[in-house]
């Protein structure tokens, strides 16, 4: 049983490396998370168990892959940021894309019970794509886009659940009654009608999750709430220069 | 904050659709697991727990992905075979691979309790990748490739181990002793030395385990121990025509 | 000024081989043949000396490629088919597509002269292009949906002509007059009104021409008119089984 | 012979659209063109007619392509620079080097007589690729890679045909002569047994032809030796960073 006769096949393999000194996005989804957030009785907007568990895993991946050097995440997505000079895995997008998609997934199912106090009831799961970013503008455009996707959400979700939770309206009463109102309108519906200051919303739920890599001594006291020890989680604006500025991670 | 002035880096997106009318194969393999099956103590040359647990992990995918219409799996790898007429994702290779790694992940951290008794120590990884077949018979060479690797390497660890635990050489003696022997010399080693007819052990590690779909009913009796009501995951031979002729899975 | 410190950039090059085991089809389109037409004075509805340039550098493109088995072209273009298990440039897609592309194009320029009386004006060009098909029968429904195109091209050019050449109708009225009109139509309009039975009409024309390999001896006779002493030029029905049947070129 | 149940053959085709805000390279070079340079008669070890026709016919390959914003050639090939945000065919790879490679060949061909006495013995030909490059860095690390093999290449040449064509060597001698020797070697012989200074040798032979746009208007005499109103052709040293400070042309 001479396995050469068949190893032709493995012609059929193709070569995916990534253009050379570009930024290697690894974008991972949530598959069918509409439904799974339900089974799982997600809180509405905004799940905080689930946004900290979505950093935790983030972490795992940045910890089995020294090249990541940032990861932003928000809702059910996480895009991973790879040095541009990196050389892992010859850059080939397949063993990237699928090895970032599967140990995030690990990670979300093994951590689940740290974070959640009912069992999983089936096994959630994540698809995952490859985008090369030839300059850093284009990549900090990239994670612009997806911190604005966030607020834009976010502000619609906290409106619309409001409506609902607060408001007594039903789902189609508050999806009409937002229907075509613009940012501002949102806003003047939570404030006037709620008493709410969108604005005083935690972070975490407007800003999302960057993780970056500090690699600087820190007392007890500082490590607290840290993902690990070299990994820091923050909420902020990613779209302006003063993040960028604080930490060098592009240049 | 509008988002559009971002949106442009969504062209940076590449369109990664197989080609149609080939079959589309997406093969899972275990990241590090050499080092994963020594921290969780697997039995050797072969885990029977972490074989089966594989195969459920396999049916899981099956579940979700109808498209598919065979999965063959040995040690530490898995791969999945889509009908070549299939739609699914419009064919984009990434979303295949990476769904696919994720789930299987996913399932094989959930379903790991039914099959050990210890805890998962930390959450392990599966990487994956698409290749296309265009004729059936480059698909069944890919499988008999497959298989025969199996054999390959579960008769060298069957013979290696054995002279390890039976034999009371070093790993380093039992290497030494084995290189350069063909097939009948190690089964030789086997039957003289152990008395051990490598015939005689069990299909699942000499053969891996495929599975296919079949929606005949079944009383309660034939059910037992299948995966799930539709599919049924078999230890035999698929280089030969005679399974094939049996289900006509690939016509 | 020694040139390793430059040559990383090679690394910036793509493996783009095509899948192993499929048809190759390179076809070429003429850039802006409309103007070149106009400029050159081309017949309407049809210029022979025009086809048989084609099919003469396409003749060129199959002597200079023995792994190119048939070569079918219509109007301004060509389509070459290599064998689906060739191996000529590693079945690279750019050296394939670039050098059919250029062949093609240097023989048009440099037969020109047999071809017409006026000379060139300027240089004409080709684009290129790679497609693949995994199974024989796609390979047929391509080459018939290029024969079928060069059809209904020619029959709506016929009718277009012969409006304005014949009937005195302006481009503008000749158009209109066809506007909406089914084969059936087209030819009603021909034999009614100018008494041409369409199916009279050359093969050339209507047929475009099929290249193939005929290594069998001729007699002088019989090689009259050939484009080489081994390829042959026929103007044939290639979407029925009879042409296939009698040139067993795919099996 | 409805030809919508062909069209399907369609989706077999790919896109193959280059990464935005890369660099686009265009390389052709000679098929065969040892043997085409000695059926030919070039003159040894360069044929100033030759380059001359390369330089025509890739100011050709400018005039149809605006977006081409500087060409370098030497020997039998010539190098395309796309600007980093043109758009044209949208970025399809396949039509871009098809593009460039058939109507540099065309003019190739049609502009022979200009430059040759002799007349064509058969078609030339010219394959092609795209290479991307991320930075204008990396950009002019690739075209300082071409320069600097057009150096190296010519002063082996050089010594090479002179200790033929001079020195009366064997091509055997003469290469065994070369084997081993670095560039002042090589120099060394040209100067002390030939009395030749190598830095005399025409800018054409050791820098190659880089074509530029230059719209500036220009007296009668300036257009002189112009390739085209706008082209000009130049033999200059592009490795270092005066030229790039004189024409602004990546910035």
């Amino acid at each position: 049983m001479a396995n050469s006769k068949f190893e032709y096949v493995r012609n059929f393999e193709t070569d995916d490396r990534c253009l050379p000194n570009t930024w290697i996005v690894v974008r991972v989804d949530g598959r069918g998370f509409h439904k799974f957030s339900e089974k799982h009785e997600f809180a509405k907007p905004n799940d905080k168990r689930s946004l900290d568990l979505m950093g935790k895993a983030a972490g795992r991946v940045m910890t089995e892959f020294k090249e990541i050097c940032l990861a932003y995440g928000q809702s059910d997505e996480f895009s991973f940021v790879f040095k541009r000079d990196m050389d892992l895995h010859k850059r080939r997008a397949s063993k990237l894309m699928t090895s970032v998609a599967s140990i995030f997934t690990s990670a979300f199912v093994f951590h689940w019970p740290q974070f959640f106090d009912i069992p999983l009831k089936y096994p959630p799961s994540f698809d995952g794509r490859v985008v090369l970013y030839p300059s850093t503008q284009n990549l900090r455009d990239y994670l612009s886009w997806r911190q604005a996707d966030c607020h834009i959400n976010n502000l619609y979700n906290t409106a619309f659940w409001t409506l609902v939770l607060k408001g007594n309206l039903t789902n189609a009463e508050a999806e009409k009654r937002l229907c075509g109102t613009f940012a501002n309108d949102k806003n003047e519906i939570l404030f006037s009608e709620f008493g709410i200051n969108y604005n005083n919303e935690p972070q975490l739920f407007r800003k999302g999750t960057v993780l970056v890599r500090d690699k600087k001594k820190k007392s007890e006291e500082e490590l607290e709430g840290r993902l690990t020890k070299d990994i820091l989680a923050l909420n902020e604006d990613i779209i302006g220069d003063a993040f960028w500025n604080n930490h060098k991670i592009l240049d």
